[in-house]
């Protein structure tokens, strides 16, 4: 699980078919990169072949261009759709929050402490009051606020950061407000939302006080990528905790602060490593 | 957790009010009964209180009727609905399948082993499949077709082996029909489903494979008490396990089986126990 | 689970007997005191009983010389060893570090958010390098460097800090020093330790490189009170993670920080709550 | 997850090196198999590579005399240990039991439904007390008695039956006798067992009254190859399940029989499939 500094992630998405694997190892064992480690998946429902494989050179001098160059008969046989990352190069995580800081805080001191090996250029909320927690970690705190006259607005300022900031992927780690489908379609598999219930339960707002209402044993969070049809993006990640008759929802709400932080923390970990791949409206994710 | 030969269990439901607790536990006190167990819950939502006790007495020569008697003032002041049974006294429980026979198959292991401390007075089945396993256990086994055009006299017969074998308690142990709302009626808080799924998710049938559709990562199932509101009745315990991306609708059926017998059989303890309080739509469940 | 700002939680100990739980609950009820809660354990191989009640007065006016002059009678009868606590007056917990700061960051996170009810009057080191998360906390940080030379000398201002800072409750959150038998011995069933394995299995130093080389397929923490037997005080809480083959020790650390801030938080929440009692070389968690 | 009739799954061992991926993986696309599954380890503390594949031949006629011939150079040139099973062909599961049948009625229940492809030529007990349990399932008994006297010639005996029965792994599901470390030689990771704590905890008889004495939170089970060295084989799989102070070691053992039978059946499942590999003192296991 550990990774190299000087290693590379290469990913691969192409229809099925026999010899790929074949053909993308025997590739890199030509060049001389020792693979680390490799896994994939072929989905007999969409005939669609996943894999992700983590190499390391064995001598000086990797080029993204000389590998392009050489990996292009191989990626034109099988129509391979693929992506080289030096994962020296850390992932530029913008993270979108209201006023809950728990995930926020979590997934700040993850970065700090190196646990997720991310960049975070900004952190954006349409309220005040987390701006110490970011500034504590030294980084840039912007405010947009969002009324319901003003939405477009806040989100072609949103729009600026994200493109300035270059971010990779955005976070919606307790973001309130909900995103244009215009907004959402521009980053697919881009951004990532936590859901605080075990989706498809509970879709929409106050899934804690549904849960109450409904009296279920077990309450959950869900990691998914956000698309314009509300709660029902690719699923990356769900993780559940027990509970009880004499919770209240604001009890549930307590407990589930941890399972959403863990969850959306384990999500995006695995989005930095490049293990998620959409398909469809699911993910594969390759461990 | 273990329950000696010779205690009794009282149950309790009433209107919260102050002094209850003390008023048991003073009456149970004043007989001679060693608390064993005890536990209570005030709903603050519908002012409802319920209370569990397992005590046993330190003389000889308990008998219900006396019990009662002197239990009556106590009972009248709170308004209290009680009950008061005899450990030693093995519920009678009605198990009915179809042609699925994991949750049957551990349900009469726990049987046979006693690790479930009730009677099996027979098995019921729309289906012959699973005739063999019940007579192996020297239960017998009962078979009901249900036809569409017959549904009616399925159920009538299905009421006459209920009320013959007296049971106390009616399993749907994966029983693939559905009962009319009036038989539903006729034993509330007594007829038990496990329902493949984590519900509220996936309600109705082929749950896994809508799992599958929608990519979940992890699975579950659920025991509820039945009520006419199909898949809607106050849930008693429920259960999840991990999936991934590379299980099919029969790989994740295949690991809910174990999902769902351990799920449905947790709840017949918690039920035999008498623990489970219906609440409104949902259970209290006290440990 | 929710705590009202205006009740009390009451612990028993004493030898068991019969009428104890009838005598608590009628002097509660006879001062018109609400119970909200109460649970109890008699433990049959040492013979002594266990209770946690939390109540409400139903009018003004609580004072606990009142309430132990009306409970002494029931006191002596049962040779009752206990305690009152305004949940209002939170117990203050000096936690201490070395240089490890999940727990550190886990504990503060859910102090300044109110996730536990506490107040932490000091952080205490043998190294500097966390002094900046207590300070951004409003934490006083007191810097005492333990060296072979000087142990008896640190000890001492250990003492007096504890003594200073009035402390209810000492958390070793990943402090790496081991205390003096006579410190261990000061404190009974008041100082907290987090050890990062699954007691008993990999005690002592260096646990994640002890399951990394047997090679278990689960690692865990535990949440203990210390006693001068190093590792073997009476255990509160136990968590454990999946691992596998290819984690290296680092690989096992890093997961394994989550899971000891999580059961440490758990232990201190059930420790702030009064629902751990020391039974010999276990506890009775009253839930 | 789910295994086609016509697949293969070829297993490969050897000192790691840059291009055994792409070797095995060229070989196999070269003979037109498709590549179904594969995983791999290289182990960076013995410098061991594992790698196991499972692949479905797209052309008839898949002959092991003819892939043997086409794979030795490869396996020549890398210094392979390699095995091909056709998947098709159950392997043999002895079950060795004494008394307890939680495991041996999981097994044997699992062995019915398919969920476990095995075959199990014989049942061998020290007792006489589970024959009917096996004689159900038409599998035959053997009874062979240990006595301390005895004991070789009992040995002698088991190893008859494991010979005549061609057995290919030995399940010890809760067999309470030791065997001799000639015994254990002779079939390095093909004797199975499952012990009743979470290794390296409560090593040797009654875990469950040493966990009670301990006062742990949580109690478990270990699945672990058999070696002369008693409870300290390859582990393979372990589980958990929550205990508390209430629970007597009749209620642990309780319990932890669900715990037991569940990681019994999910580590011989790991075995049949191919999965597990021993690594010296642990094991790799390739999901």
């Amino acid at each position: 699980m550990s990774t190299p500094a000087h290693s590379y992630i290469l990913t691969v998405v192409c229809p099925d078919a026999v010899g790929i694997v074949a053909a993308v190892a025997g590739y890199l064992t030509d060049q001389q990169y020792f693979i680390e480690e490799s896994s994939h998946f072929g989905d007999p429902d969409t005939g669609t072949f996943f894999m992700r494989t983590r190499f390391t050179p064995t001598t000086d001098g990797f080029s993204r261009a000389a590998f392009a160059a050489g990996f292009a008969p191989i990626a034109a046989r099988f129509g391979i759709d693929w992506q080289v990352h030096d994962t020296r190069i850390q992932p530029r995580v913008l993270v979108m929050v209201s006023k809950y800081d728990h995930c926020l805080n979590d997934l700040l001191y993850r970065y700090r402490t190196g646990a997720l090996r991310m960049a975070v250029p900004a952190v954006v909320s349409n309220h005040l009051d987390l701006a110490g927690l970011a500034e504590w970690h030294r980084i840039p705190y912007f405010h947009v606020p969002v009324t319901p006259q003003a939405k477009a607005a806040a989100e072609a300022r949103l729009l600026e950061i994200v493109e300035d900031t270059r971010a990779d992927l955005i976070v919606l780690a307790r973001y309130m407000q909900i995103l244009s489908p215009e907004f959402c379609a521009r980053y697919p598999g881009r951004i990532m939302n936590i859901h605080h219930s075990f989706l498809p339960g509970f879709k929409g707002a106050k899934p804690y006080h549904e849960a109450h209402r409904r009296g279920v044993k077990l309450i959950g969070a869900t990691a998914h990528y956000v698309t314009a049809d509300l709660d029902e993006g690719p699923i990356i990640e769900q993780m559940v905790e027990r509970a009880d008759h004499s919770m209240s929802p604001e009890d549930l709400a307590a407990i589930g602060r941890d399972v959403e932080s863990i969850t959306l923390a384990r999500a995006v970990k695995l989005h930095l490593e490049r293990r998620v791949f959409v398909n469809g409206l699911k993910t594969v994710v390759l461990r």
